[in-house]
């Protein structure tokens, strides 16, 4: 595994649609730590062009992180929800985008991750066939998929996943779950560790909500490998975080799941739209994503938060504007700090 | 702090409304944990009796939580609920109870305590008034307060409490929040202890979907002083759990909030009667518990778990029937374990 090689058990989440730049991965990597680019909602072209911007910036194995398609889904199931929002594109002088289905280039970025032997290639949003899984594998590539229950799980281990990402409720942006049913139950991050450990033996990254290093060094004790965190390196000068979002992370505010701007369930700081589109908004993605991607560039170059999607985990009042190589040195000091506190804590009552 | 001198930093929750007995609390009493007796739904004379009963079992100091009252609600608020479920009560041959309100004899119970000089008394749906904990601590007990963000732990901490308890939405049974609003923030357990820690110097207790040694080990990792755990001693032969809850243990479910059965937001499992009502359900604690009691009773009755509040955390499915003596043997061992693995695994890779 290539985290056993990888001296500080930290991982940067891939942070597709805007934050995820070759510079804070290359930053991260050469901290020590472990990283991923993002090829979701980019081009095949783009995405190779960050893996050569990356190979220019660091020798270190890295990650891809790709989105495996949903199911496309009747468009009259969201057509009411176009007409709810339609007007806040009117108020931003803008027209709504075509809300179609698309499978987000699946099969040519998984071939260019083969193509480009990608050490590490996490998956997103579903578990691709034991056939993508092996083709990966010939080429040398580790396969992670995110999970957030124990079927996904057991279907990841199944197609032959070498890593599972365990993604708790707490997480920022959207819920890695196969399918984004109503009726599911999100699990909180501690809970979800303790269901895979007691069923599975492959190795799990923790992540969700995890914002000092004595979280990462808590979901170590709770039998993780690996802490994955994505909200606290949002405000990093290396990432690619536009500005009013930013902005939202330095201020008091409350995270919500919703389907509002994407058609999926994701979390984020709660806004006007937010608020206001939350409950009528429609399993849908990526159409729902398509259709509002124009009132979100709006609203970013008016510097407008309130249409924005605001992606944040619950733990994002605790992010800092730092150089991704200080926030690590930082996670480091304090997860180890952590660890010999709690580790006294047991000696001295007699449990050790 | 009493926790200091408990050596096994684990805490049976109070378990109010069946499953809490003296036989559970001195059981983990003696096996040197620390637990709690519940004063909520009782007499004061039931309690009363269960200290005088807990006291021929133990001479270990315990704890006694008690429930802070609700403000009043406009009957209006929930009359078209009550509607909505009285054919359920007509199908189990009972009629609703009453919905009044009341204080669970709120006054009364913390002159028990003091009168009985209660080791530890904690507080759950809100935080006493500064005077009340004067008075307790005027008697020599310690004062815990529930909390479950970052505003509740201030208004605890500024009235004097000594010790949060720091509640994630993992947990089974009542959210313990102050006000039930429907706009919240549910925290998960560890971005919680997160918030709090970064913010405040009083111990923390941690609880919420803690159901193995490796979890309460994280926890402690994260910074708490001790995990509190209810779910996982529901099972219990010393507990009261009544058999349809216990069996629903044992199955396979997903737990929801609801404030279905209370009108105060709770986890179960979800069964027939959790799914038809949550959407409906009112903010009207205790009306709706009061309402609810005589059908929940007829399902304990007749043995129908689709009509009782099956109180569950989200681990619940790695419960166990087991002595709480040996429960709490299980996750000593566990949690010792799990800290020396996660630091050794710290220390290979050179950051302790």
């Amino acid at each position: 595994m290539w985290l056993d090689r990888v001296g500080i058990p930290i991982v940067q989440a891939p942070l597709a649609g805007g934050a995820s730049t070759p510079a804070l991965t290359a930053a991260v990597l050469n901290a020590g730590a472990f990283g991923f680019l993002a090829a979701g909602y980019k081009t095949p072209e783009t995405v190779a062009a960050d893996i050569t911007t990356l190979r220019t910036l660091t020798d270190s194995p890295y990650g891809l992180n790709i989105f495996v398609p949903d199911d496309d889904v009747d468009p009259g199931s969201f057509a009411p929800y176009l007409d709810e929002i339609a007007p806040e594109a009117d108020r931003h002088g803008v027209t709504l985008g075509e809300p179609r289905y698309d499978d987000d280039a699946f099969g040519t970025k998984v071939e260019l991750a083969v193509s480009e032997r990608v050490p590490v290639v996490s998956f997103t949003f579903g578990c691709p066939e034991a056939a993508v899984i092996r083709l990966l594998h010939g080429a040398g590539s580790e396969v992670w998929v995110t999970v957030t229950d124990i079927q996904e799980a057991e279907a990841a281990v199944a197609a032959g996943a070498d890593v599972l990402v365990a993604q708790g409720s707490e997480a920022g942006g959207h819920r890695g779950c196969f399918l984004d049913r109503t009726d599911r139950e999100d699990y909180g991050l501690l809970v979800l560790l303790q269901l895979l450990t007691a069923r599975t033996d492959v190795p799990v990254v923790a992540t969700g909500g995890i914002g000092t290093g004595a979280a990462v060094a808590a979901v170590l004790t709770a039998g993780a490998c690996a802490a994955q965190l994505g909200t606290a390196f949002l405000r990093c000068p290396e990432a690619g975080t536009s500005t009013p979002h930013r902005d939202a992370l330095t201020r008091y505010g409350r995270t919500r799941l919703t389907r509002a701007f994407t058609g999926r369930s994701a979390r984020g700081i709660e806004n006007r739209f937010l608020s206001e589109h939350t409950s009528a908004a429609p399993v849908a993605y990526p159409q729902i994503h398509h259709a509002t991607a124009p009132l979100r560039a709006a609203g970013r170059a008016a510097g407008d938060p309130d249409v924005l999607n605001l992606w944040a985990g619950q733990a994002y009042s605790l992010t800092d504007d730092k150089p991704a190589a200080d926030l690590i040195a930082d996670l480091s000091h304090e997860l180890a700090t952590a660890l010999a506190s709690a580790s006294r804590r047991v000696r001295e009552v007699g449990l050790d």
